[in-house]
């Protein structure tokens, strides 16, 4: 009894962020499988869906917004819901990656969350992760399988690049681990020159600085100051101010994934910055957007990547070697 | 070089229930582990001890209430930063097993939440679980080690035996699924007569009854209506109305597991029962707090237990046998 | 060098129950892959395929019938061969699940087989199960892995609704923990009314019942006595008198797993019940035959189920949801 | 909360052999734990222990003797049941290894059972072996943990040197594979002569021997015919006889593993061998002792190793760096 | 969203042996997957694959050579880049199988390296191995899933059989655990008959050989001296010159993998065997080839292999039933 | 039978730094276990201990110098050896992580050959590491266990401070991604200010710089030059000369882990660095020291923890609270 083998693409999506999960379902010519999923009355959550799994390659998006760890614990029982249906492969898709920042002991007695993040998704029945910049390049290693680690730059850049790319530029990281990301930025844009801010954290709190100071020209320069997540914009918004200060032309803020923590919203309406460029990678409550904010969409990248997944093409050729 | 081994007991604490928490470390004589622990801006969890914990024998503490997702996280977490810290045993305690009432496919397509559970913290490193009264005794099975399955039904029955034992009970089961409990209460008030109620449940909205049928002889008699746990408190409300129309002189509840959701407040103090027996497996904020609800502390029995595991003792002694 | 994939199926048998193997795989439209199978004169089981199984998918059935531990181990040596076979995927096909009964400590100190059983399974190679009527749903949550989960009830009622549906029926449970199936029955044939039988088992003799009493409305009716098995038919036939000496118009039995150990036939034989209905999940050698006994084949249900699974359908539809 | 660590050795027994497990018992000055074991009606085996096993180091013995099926499956059980009920220390002993002679696929699409065994305890709990005169010292290898590798090599040699050891002797290889033993039987009994039979097997059936041919001098020597078992002893029975053909003044038959399954008893007893000398790693009911039957106790040896083991000391001493 | 599913062939090589590799490639009518593969300066090995391989049905040969640790490090990168970059099954393809040598303790405190070797790929992502004359055919079983062994029989002696087969033949083994293969070799060359060389080592020094002894008929026959392996070859020439001392017609020696380790290629020279005849299973450098020496090709074994493995055929048959 | 337990600590070492280890062990008031390890002709790797390790708590500690896969390969040999032969715990101590920088794939089709290290060991039997100054602290999270990370800092910079602490000094990073290392650095001398320098990276090949450019104030200081290790001193030496090229009134270099490849050594004689501090965490051959290099010794730092881990102490407390 023979038979050809076929492949089925099927999408899901957690509540998090439908939006951005329907967007990439279009983009793929199909559409979210439907679902049940609420919470009971104790807060535990229940799924269920409503057509077959069997044999389908499971693309499965979910993002780790707040409350994190109620959409991670939906993540993950959707995930071992697939498993037990019989979907043929489950790859969990998350554009921001929780917990990213415990990636490592900052202090003797730490978790490493980052690392039980990915134990639990394995666990769970995950073959294959998909995520967008990771807040470390080694969180790949945490995955005992394969990972296909997007990039947001070629968007953010291209956006940037149009829009401020005929007046002098300067690339800035906030951060002195980040710097190689700005060296992408800086080839992106035609080589513009490169600073950095320097600051002290202090380990018991890592979203508090201590003090700024800017590394490199940026006189009379647009700097663009690029992260890889505004969380609560407490440091961003300084190193926006340090450049000021330092006589920066003007200051564009560029971050693929928008957090957006209380109180970033007022810090960033309030500051030296005259645009901030992010990505949906997390979704964006209305009361969260303002003028200043530009939110450009993840959703073609990630399509494209399920795409050749599915396909078995290249996601590295997606970024020129890349990834 | 050489050194006789010493065993050394820790007791950790996560922040669903510490009071709990403190009365068991209280009994057994210590005090609970400092340790930082917070969310960040996102809502990620973040945890840190501070005492060395290397080589000891850790007993981690969470009542697994609303937001039931934030604390299991907490919980795994904890556990993981145990893990890494070198504790030589980790013995989760989850005085209340959250999920445990996802423990089959009702349905196609569905999770089995409860034995993702018990892998998630077997992954994160957990050695051995410490719990209490199971929806189904079964779930022990779910996890792949050592699992002390503890019972209140005695702290329960002797509470209601000194009580109302002097009046003619019947023992009633609001769920034809729990009547081998129901037994047990019998067993323990001088052999009791039982009843039970029919209800028919919609498996879409298991917390939903459509009808209730009284079995068994209740009429004059006190009724004490055992379950393993009240969620919306709508399945036992509608019992104890079903027993007060069949004749009953009056309505006891006794579970272990106080959920009490909403509108469970509600509904039963505006119920039939003349009390509700429950104990602290879980936090009852104080707006949950009212007359006919008594509540027995858990503390004893997890202590002794934990105490059992400590010096090689046995659990199942506490429990004649059973466990 | 690129190839289009192909699916081939191939249905194995153990030597516990052939007749329905052999059953199953000509429905499928197929016939067993041929093997050498023979006990080592120390009892030691040697297994073989005579044909290439390599990139099959593999359907192993097996009946764990008595001597059970033989035909369990000879199930998981011929899941070990097929490994090391380069089967592409193996399903393991129990129709009954061996010390699915123990599916709990009874007492403390006993071990949980129906775990053990479902990781055996799993080391030896298994990716799949499909089964039929398990003792308790939530054994499926023991095996880590999907879990088809088959209901012989469509077929036992509905040959019970052709042959007495003329009759006032009702549908009777000899136990307390098994309900909602006789509910489902219940559905099945019209809304037949519902009872149960009230027993007190030891439970360090699960199979010796000390008292019985019938819970609901069966004067005058045709009894359905449903269960998931029958062992030494000791619980059933007390079962049935006490439904005749309530006044039962009549008793049928119908259950799922006819392991019919001795004594269960003579009982069966000199009972009130008229009808015994089962299944062939296991074997009945020919001295297990007798008049009142009607056993119906469960192999179209099999093989349905593998069609599904080989085809990457539906086995939830075959059960309107269900499984 | 500190404590002293203390280690406690229990003796647990599996049906299949008690005599020996008491033996051994005694000799560590102990007794076996108390425990219930039986069949249910349709041969499933139950175990429980009558004693609280937590925290202990246990050593579960049991012999892997005809129906060895049933045997292993129960000693599988035992090991679940010592695991879930805390057990510090789980380790195996099989005086006899069971299925050890399918150690490899002598052709395609065979199992590899001995492996799969290997595996099988592993699942169960077992954290360490200990076993006596493995088929293929290779098997060793197949469990992932620690394995002591016991010889009965110095008990039976011994025995043989006392009684024949003043007369010409040779050693002698049934089989070509095991010569590495009989050499060093030669250096225990003197640099006795060695001699090999030269037979061919059919692969289809390796307990039938299609030609014997002796290789070496055994021309009016006592020859003791060396091997790891006897099964149904056609092998060595023909040796014996193509030996004496060969001008030997008489054969011993030394042996290990005593399994003598039918018809090996009457073949022995009409052999040309003047006395069969075995150990009592398998039981040997009454019909199957018989006069030229000499059966040594390998008690004193697995309880020697149990106390090295359970002290820390050396296993490796006791065979002079070997095993 | 459906697609028919293609499997892709892709051969990798590490870069022990590339002339082997590129010749199994051609055979197969594809080529090597283009790599980029060195040392950093501190001699750690980096490895990377010029083009995609996502989904791709990968065969990674290396030749386990000297500096072997080196080669297998390499092989087991090669491996988990290759899952990391999501291929969809990863065969190891071993010709010589590195370690098989220590596949047992042959004392107290050694490892069992063999078992260790299997472990480790399994662990860095190896699905399958394919490999040639195991030393011990047990260590198949060290492997957890499908080993497919293959033999290098047919090719050596149907070289020794069209280049001697018209003159008196006997096959001989160099050592008395080997004897099956020389039967093997026997059947092919009509019947030839059988001799052994009873050889003593000394387990601390496995490649010191303390004596010889010729046990068989050889004299006046062309004596094929059969082994799996040629290491510094000290055994198999004191074995050629033992024939020759008992009057062999000559000595031509066949083995699968030529180690040829300091000083082999001297002896071999000047030993009294007229040829030796091997495989390239293993490099030989230039200034290891002397006249003597005849290299035939696994290639076309190892491609047959692959190609019955890709396209799901079968293996055993290319050995009739064997392997 | 009860025994109060021991533990008993044993130092193992492999051959690729033994006069580290003897140190260690010196320290530690122990000797090194005596061992044979040996290559055979082949270049395979060989160990065996003189002593019996059952039952001890076993740190085995291997240098990763080149040849590093040969000393990579002995340490999980070394690691196997001591599971086999039943020690109790194993720690693998690393004074050197092996293949730490290939952390995460730089570009597509990469292995994480860091992550793959964690997981040999861990499948070879190691259950906790120690290791050194890692090249990025999230591989800790690669291991699954409790990794303790120990830091040289302390050790170098009190050398640092106490030859140098009078003149003006600056911190200077060699690499943008190391600032933290260096903040730390500046902290205690005494809060020195920061520069650090600016490289660009040739992906391909990670050794190579093309250009440097000193980010700070280094104008007549002198300047430490900290980095985690010297490979061939490329960097670090173009390094120099940029500082003095900018003014720098001399520079210190300081690094945990002397890897000294060629052709640092010339490289680091001929610099503008006046002195070149480093640790024994790696062995230096005779022919690699010369007039400018300091080399401090690790063993006391190594000596301490493993004190601490087998005292069940802290090793957080080592280091303030940090590791």
């Amino acid at each position: 009894m023979k038979r050809t083998t076929e492949k089925n693409l099927m999408v899901f999506s957690g509540r998090a962020h439908p939006v951005l999960s329907e967007e990439v379902a279009h983009l793929l010519g199909t559409g979210l499988v439907p679902q049940s999923a609420y919470e009971f009355a104790n807060s535990e959550i229940y799924v269920r869906y409503e057509e077959s799994v069997r044999g389908c390659d499971a693309f499965v998006i979910q993002s780790h917004t707040a409350p994190i760890n109620e959409w991670i614990m939906e993540h993950l029982i959707m995930v071992d819901a697939l498993k037990r249906a019989s979907a043929k492969r489950i790859t969990v898709v998350m554009p921001f990656y929780g917990y990213a920042r415990q990636d490592k002991k900052h202090r003797g007695r730490e978790p490493i969350s980052a690392r039980l993040i990915a134990d639990l998704f394995k666990t769970a029945g995950a073959d294959r992760l998909i995520t967008v910049d990771l807040h470390a390049d080694q969180i790949q290693g945490f995955f005992d399988g394969p990972v296909d680690h997007l990039m947001a730059l070629p968007i953010l850049a291209e956006y940037v690049r149009e829009k401020y790319g005929d007046q002098p530029l300067a690339v800035v990281s906030p951060d002195a681990g980040r710097i190689k990301v700005a060296e992408r930025w800086s080839a992106r844009l035609g080589g513009a020159p490169l600073a950095f801010i320097h600051k002290t954290r202090n380990i018991d709190r890592p979203n508090e600085v201590s003090a700024n100071r800017v590394v490199g020209q940026v006189d009379g320069r647009i700097c663009v100051l690029v992260d890889d997540m505004i969380d609560t914009a407490g440091t961003i918004v300084a190193a926006a101010e340090a450049l000021m200060a330092d006589g920066a032309a003007g200051v564009v803020i560029a971050a693929t994934h928008a957090l957006l923590s209380e109180p970033a919203v007022d810090r960033l309406k309030n500051s030296a910055a005259t645009e901030i460029v992010v990505t949906n990678t997390l979704p964006l409550s209305d009361d969260r957007h303002f003028d200043k904010l530009t939110c450009l969409s993840i959703a073609p990248l990630l399509a494209r990547a399920i795409r050749e997944v599915f396909e078995d093409g290249s996601v590295t050729s997606m970024f020129d070697g890349h990834a």
